[in-house]
């Protein structure tokens, strides 16, 4: 028989351990205070490439060797989005108040796929305010995920299940009865996606024109439906978009929901960013509608600034959300006392059996904040970039891509003698240089043909100074590119 | 234009914050240090189930105070996998170093689904340590996902488009010609799952019976082929499993990598827990055959201790992989410098786009223990079912309803006058009048057609003496149930 301390994975000495975890606490938190002062972003230099390109290990390494390796080549070399000036694509800056929640959640090590205890319990209180935040019944269900990505599948799914040709037990049968989706070109690519894992196709997503203002043409919608219908195929889903990735477009969700109501269509919305408008007094009449929907799908990690990764689905009747994915077998059997009761478990409405305590830094977050601070949050970096809009319009050297309906602006710099393919080729670099000078992180789309410096703000620690510091960096490096490549 | 520490989500007071984070990761640290002498379980009180039931909050609560309503509502209600005498299902116990991993991955906040960052950089060490530990090609691909089920779906989702219809172009067509999968009885449910979920149909998994040693029976599967192949269907894939739940028998992987060889079918292993006896030189031979599969999914979280969650999926020829979830819309075209650069993403690879930086603390478990120690602690759980198993058997009042072949021991009491209606019944007690003591926790299964006390261990703190507490406590709670309901 094997000597405890000697046997597990236990620190052998837990003095040493303990002081090594508040070194690394100190570092984690002042790591956070101080990072307006750093780069954005920085390259992970080969040496580092190369540190992280070991073989398996199979002797232990002392802890205090393990993280003095992981300060030295990891640590410095973060995506970057907890910045100030980080505006790439669509990324949340997390918050302090979430690290005390995952290191409890880390200490507590729950395994949410089920079973009776606590953190099942903080997922269903979650689960009831994002109900309540979104105006949904009762009845509705709800699923902690990963993102809207596995958001989008699991709304999807349930839809498919939902059409009624007993897709769990007999699978797709598109040669039979085309199952249809419909969504606007700007929607979200994972929509897509979804649609290709379901086994429905991406033949099966009808992909609708939106409109020069982004967001979907609601009468070519309606004929695409009946056009497939008269054609023999099922439409069964609508997928409205509340925040466009390009464009932070959002669809009109009342004009859809009453689309999908007289054609008895399921009706979700992607609203991986822009749902959380909810949260403002403001902003919330933009997503009006949204209360409607069969489904939806939303992040915390984004515009509520959760740690990485938080997502929620919601589905309005939750017993077809369980219907389409709960299964259990003899060891999964629901119990009435001890570990094995309680009532729907978390597994029963979605793909994952194990899952993580996500929930805690979801409940921390809304707890902490509430949602008046978290929507006045969304609200100021709406502010922030109309700001940035003028700025972009008042400058003669610079072009609006987009007119700026939400957080994101897409603008261009200009160059006298460069056409389009050259602008293209100016923008790309320029953003390139920004994200390398570590003063600012935008990222790239291409809207109206064109190439953007595509600047997404959700992120509570951006200031409006930020914005200028923002213009004042692509107009140099606009500049420092033209003198490189000539007139 | 508003001041910087009024309007973002920092703590107003980051010496007052940084005292708390310090008091709780004391706590966390005291609460697992000290785990051995509290209960495994404790169902949540009704009081603090009324305390996790509040309405959506809407205005702030100083963190101070949230943390406190967390130490008294959530904290003492754990799932309690990090005890020593936590026998259900299949969960695996963490450990204390990934405490400090979970911390910094919470600082750095990086989103995985791809870019150029650090913590890309360390996914792909981790994916190549873990092709490196299963006999994987240099080419073979693989992504960090929150479990097994997960693996088992983006598996059968790659070997379904591998199989050449064009699926994600056009969908599954089962009238036309229904592809089909095959996995034992004994295999897990999350295969079905899988199947349903990608369109398949629970009608494409052909499920075949095991034999009495639970693993799948090799001729009978040999014939199922030929006869859906004489049916006109078209076998693609074949589903090895390593450790069946119920029993933790293990498939003749070789037997069934020859077969899949000669029937040019896609060969997957469902390796969730089973599949890190590759990490033993003692165990490894139980799972030759296993470097031989198309796609493996297995488990970080379960017998490699890593915190939930954290499994993992590898693909021998990575590009099929790519080939069937790679999707890359304008907004994350991939670019030659800067943050957009960077190789295959991981959202290339999978349902997911956003990600949490899971693969830190699989990097911190491997560096820290290596693969000998990690190998020695499941070992030592192989040997702990042995010993319980003796015991069992030694003993007139229980039964041993299956041999033990790995790490799950499954058992019952025994008590005169009872037929088997009533002996399910009374073990169905004993078990959660076991997990109410808060003594022990095993969970409960259906093996042969018995209710079955079923104890899995998978828990680096479980020491021998741990089996003699566990016995005790199961012929002392049979006692006090037949005093109750009489002789």
């Amino acid at each position: 028989m094997s000597n405890s301390t000697q046997s597990s994975l236990d620190p052998r000495d837990w003095d040493a351990f303990r002081k090594l975890a508040h070194q690394a606490l100190d570092e984690a938190l002042g790591y956070i205070e101080g990072v307006r002062e750093r780069p954005v972003w920085q390259p992970v230099p080969q040496t580092a490439r190369q540190r992280l390109n070991e073989s398996l290990p199979v002797a232990p390494t002392p802890l205090e060797r393990v993280y003095e390796e992981f300060r030295q080549s990891i640590l410095p070399y973060a995506t970057g989005n907890i910045h100030p000036r980080f505006f790439g694509w669509v990324h949340g800056a997390g918050q302090p108040g979430n690290m005390i929640a995952e290191m409890m959640a880390a200490a507590m090590n729950s395994n949410c796929g089920g079973r009776d205890h606590g953190a099942i319990y903080v997922e269903k209180e979650v689960i009831e305010w994002c109900k309540q935040m979104f105006g949904f019944p009762p009845a509705a269900g709800g699923l902690l995920v990963s993102g809207s990505s596995m958001a989008n599948l699991i709304a999807l799914g349930t839809a498919r299940d939902a059409a009624g040709t007993a897709v769990r037990a007999r699978g797709v049968d598109n040669g039979k009865e085309r199952l249809m989706a419909y969504a606007s070109d700007e929607t979200h690519q994972s929509v897509l996606k979804a649609m290709e894992i379901l086994g429905l196709g991406a033949a099966g997503l009808r992909k609708v024109p939106a409109r020069t203002d982004f967001t979907i043409d609601v009468a070519e919608l309606r004929q695409a439906i009946r056009h497939d219908r008269a054609a023999g195929a099922r439409p069964f889903c609508v997928v409205g978009c509340a925040g466009a990735v390009n464009t932070g477009a959002i669809d009109n969700l009342e004009d859809l929901a009453q689309l999908c109501a007289e054609e008895k269509i399921w009706f979700h919305v992607d609203g991986a960013f822009g749902g959380l408008c909810v949260l403002s007094q403001d902003l919330a009449p933009r997503v009006k509608g949204i209360e409607r929907a069969d489904s939806l799908a939303f992040d915390f990690h984004k515009w509520a600034h959760v740690q990485y990764d938080a997502g929620c689905v919601l589905v309005r009747d939750g017993e077809l959300q369980r219907a389409a994915f709960s299964m259990r077998p003899d060891y999964l059997q629901h119990l009435n006392r001890g570990l094995g009761g309680g009532d729907i478990w978390p597994c029963d409405l979605g793909p994952e059996l194990s899952r993580s305590f996500r929930a805690l830094k979801v409940w921390f977050a809304l707890k902490e904040h509430g949602t008046r601070r978290l929507g006045q949050a969304i609200e100021r970096n709406c502010e922030q970039a109309q700001y940035l809009a003028k700025k972009v319009e008042a400058h003669p050297a610079l072009e609006l891509l987009t007119p700026c309906s939400l957080n994101i602006v897409c603008f261009r710099a200009l160059a006298p003698g460069l056409d389009d393919a050259g602008l293209d080729k100016l923008n790309q670099e320029i953003v390139a240089d920004l994200q390398e000078s570590g003063v600012a992180a935008p990222s790239t789309s291409r809207v109206r043909g064109c190439l953007a410096i595509r600047v997404n703000i959700t992120n509570h620690r951006t200031q409006f100074e930020d914005m200028d510091i923002l213009v004042d960096a692509v107009l140099k490096a606009a500049q420092a590119r033209r003198a490189l490549t000539g007139p």
